[in-house]
């Protein structure tokens, strides 16, 4: 549950003593009532990060007046931090896509019906196909393919685009080109992709196919921040299903699809509710 | 994760601003580290909770202390709160059982291998046919037969047993008779059962009969606090399982047992580590 | 995995000797290939269900032809039994809804993709609120509003609307009425529903919030044939989800959407593949 | 569903027509009645497979009839088959594990609750931790530690008592020795191994280990026929189970045990009650 109308704050440190009365009495002189408080210290780096959501009503702070009273503490504690404000203008998402559209048009649904917090400014795909669903719900559909030699300005567009529309999350839905190291590094912790196994089983091309001929007995799919080393970045959500020796490969397609949708949603729904940080190859996921 | 060596404070009250600063800014103004923090206000009752683990290592107080030094905190926001101190004597478990022994074996086992923190001083049984592997593994087993006329007398004996072992917890491991309203109000919070169904579906006697009869496509099995009315209690952790029309009434029961081992056994581990509170029908589980 | 294009023949009968053999030997000695063949006698009541797919190629019997050569047989046998050609036309579902859209633009999409083998002559809502999404999607729309005294009235025109488009299923995707005993036993085993539990829990109106209320650690949701009892008819499909104390019941809600839309989805799919055989108030799911 | 005192009979061959028919037929022309009949066709290969259960009462045949009376239509249609009979001996599973005791003693008791329709004759170690237990529950152990330059020795010595208990399974409960081609070869398909992950993740070593540190949110166990390429066998079951962030290594090992058991238990049932056949890298499970 995410409590509406909240202020969230965002913190990491290394672990020390103190963090947590630190930073809630903080909160707390200042008029803040915590309502929600998720906190964790990895056992392996002896890293800690903490969620709060700070009800709007009575705290006396704006972002500049926040970020000019909280210097001192985060600075003793050496504190990564990042807060959202209700009031802020609604995150930006454009979502990519090939031939197969089932992600999409969940996503375009979801935000459509409200259940993820976002605005959908722009779909983007090198392939034509899904222009005629997507503009037929009232969106704005750019096709760019990919064609031989052209993969750099293709991309470069993509890019331009981004920043036209304003874009504060890529949602890659099926879309099956390889990004630059520039590109995922420059949108880091802000691209998720979804990947239709079980990572790390099967990265790379036709997971369905390849779990058919090993025979494996349930298929999966991944969501995950995107990063340079394909299929390898931080994992957000995943989630199995159950198949047979009666499912062939276009069962498991059929199948995997609805794992796809949901498991993919999951994770924008989660990045939009700034429940996910990103720590090294692993996640934290305050749910 | 539970992080061995802790001493762990449980709290709840009406859900009121800066409840979690002053908590743990009093355990820091003591020399105490929190190292995990749970909490949870419930959107319905505006109940506060709250689970800490802090360090042993470092905190100045001991058990008197604290109860001398938390009690103006404690009044002011009208807490309830419990704590566990790590040199504390382990839980003491008496497990009672009918004929069925698979959920007992594996409480057995599992607390020979050290995955619940407790000791097992005593098992009761109306039957005798489990006592032979009980007393294999070691263990004390009586045998408590109810018979007609004698049930009450058959329960006040129970009830000495637990007094003469100073138990701490009773577990229900598939014990098919039903205790008195003086029992269960005697050890609210204290007897863990487990029903073979997905309660509140088939509630009472021989839910895998009539599971199959009503032809349901999933079996569950559903761990709860002991109250007065039948299979009501507040639940603890369920689990589920599909199945088919090949499955006949003894494969839901052989099915099932693997369920109830492990949704019993993770109950019972949830309540050792101090993670579940009992609020009203419902729980809160920290895990 | 069900083979594009193959003749379905589904059969019940008392269980006797020699049934497989008898039926599996008529379709050989008529050039029929048996590419897949299920079959399961129940031990409650002795019924034998079988079903068979056969290559149309070589078969030398059409419709009229086998209905003659198969009689002798099924006297013999007390068969009672349904045949599917490849060439027959496809189903023709109507969907009807109340003002939830989940479900319903769940199938709409399904059987644009192809992923369901039907017809989608019409949608029935007793709301307006759907009428843009599907009428934007090229489809019929009715609104039939649901006004005091008239229920008996707004029933004929539904049933007039379904033979007007010669439905062969009903599937009611979040339609909040109770239908009539006399349109139940009209379409018997046609009429397919969604409950939002997983029944025999919660059944009746608002089963999220007693979900909620009650503190269940797992929701559900539950496909099943309309009969005239509510939320007792044969269950098709049922899934599962773990939910906890921070879910309120908007969470629950929302999880539940994605479970409902799955779990119906399956159930249409395998009654338009014609593997489900209802038998009392239990089905056999050949998949 | 296995209907207790039947004769099983698998067969597999490339598909053909009317093979169902002539089998069945063949079955009811001497007297037996098929109360239980699954098959698949292989997509990929074409490769036929049947399952079949008969009554024993009133089927004409004995086990050498029965081949006598087969061989025609075996050969017409390049049958492979086996057959089992009920009043055959059970059969003779020797269990080998390390130090990790858990899958062990859920094997020991299954078989003691009669579970699983086996014999115990044997249990080999590679090391002494588990004597005690075994011997307790009356059962005979052998020690055979692996030494440097040891291992063939050790290996032929297995081989020798397997041998000599007239052992028909061998079950790696977490035995962490790799087994020569020769052995496996000698004992194709009938040796089973759990493998503590969701193969083809986490092949080899401390999977659990690297599941943690790559950030998955799911773990997985798989139990496998054995053959020379390590955890590459035929898949027979799998099962996976929902992680996050909190669950430290000894959460995930903790976890997976009660996966490991039910995972690798149900392999063993489904291969004794002869619902396995693995035709290349896949197994056809009839359950």
């Amino acid at each position: 549950m995410t409590t509406p109308g909240t202020i969230r704050l965002l913190v990491t440190c290394d672990d020390q003593r103190g963090i947590i009365a630190a930073v809630t009495t903080f909160i707390g002189s200042h008029g803040g009532n915590v309502v929600e408080a998720d906190q964790h210290t990895d056992a392996v780096d002896g890293r800690f990060a903490m969620r709060l959501e700070i009800e709007r009503d009575g705290f006396e702070l704006g972002r500049d007046a926040f970020a000019a009273a909280f210097v001192d503490l985060a600075e003793r504690f050496a504190l990564r931090w990042r807060i959202r404000w209700p009031q802020e203008r609604r995150r930006r998402v454009v979502v990519m896509a090939s031939r197969e559209g089932h992600c999409l048009r969940d996503l375009i649904w979801r935000i459509a019906e409200g259940e993820l917090e976002a605005d959908l400014p722009l779909v983007i795909s090198n392939h034509a196909n899904l222009r005629g669903s997507v503009e037929g719900a009232g969106l704005r559909y750019e096709h760019l393919p990919v064609t031989p030699g052209e993969k750099t300005a293709q991309e470069r567009r993509v890019r331009e685009l981004l920043n036209e529309v304003d874009a504060d999350l890529v949602v890659l839905a099926r879309y099956m080109q390889v990004l630059s190291g520039d590109f995922v590094a420059a949108w880091r912790d802000r691209i998720i992709n979804i990947h239709h196994s079980f990572l790390p089983a099967f990265q790379g091309a036709r997971p369905y196919h390849r779990a058919h001929e090993r025979g494996v007995k349930i298929i999966g799919a991944t969501s995950h921040y995107v990063t340079e080393d394909l299929d390898e970045g931080p994992i957000i959500t995943q989630a199995t299903l159950p198949i047979d020796h009666r499912d062939d490969v276009r069962d498991l397609i059929r199948k995997g699809r609805d794992l796809e949708r949901v498991v993919l949603a999951e994770a924008v729904r989660l990045h939009l509710e700034d429940k996910v940080l990103a720590i090294g190859r692993r996640t934290i996921v305050f749910d």
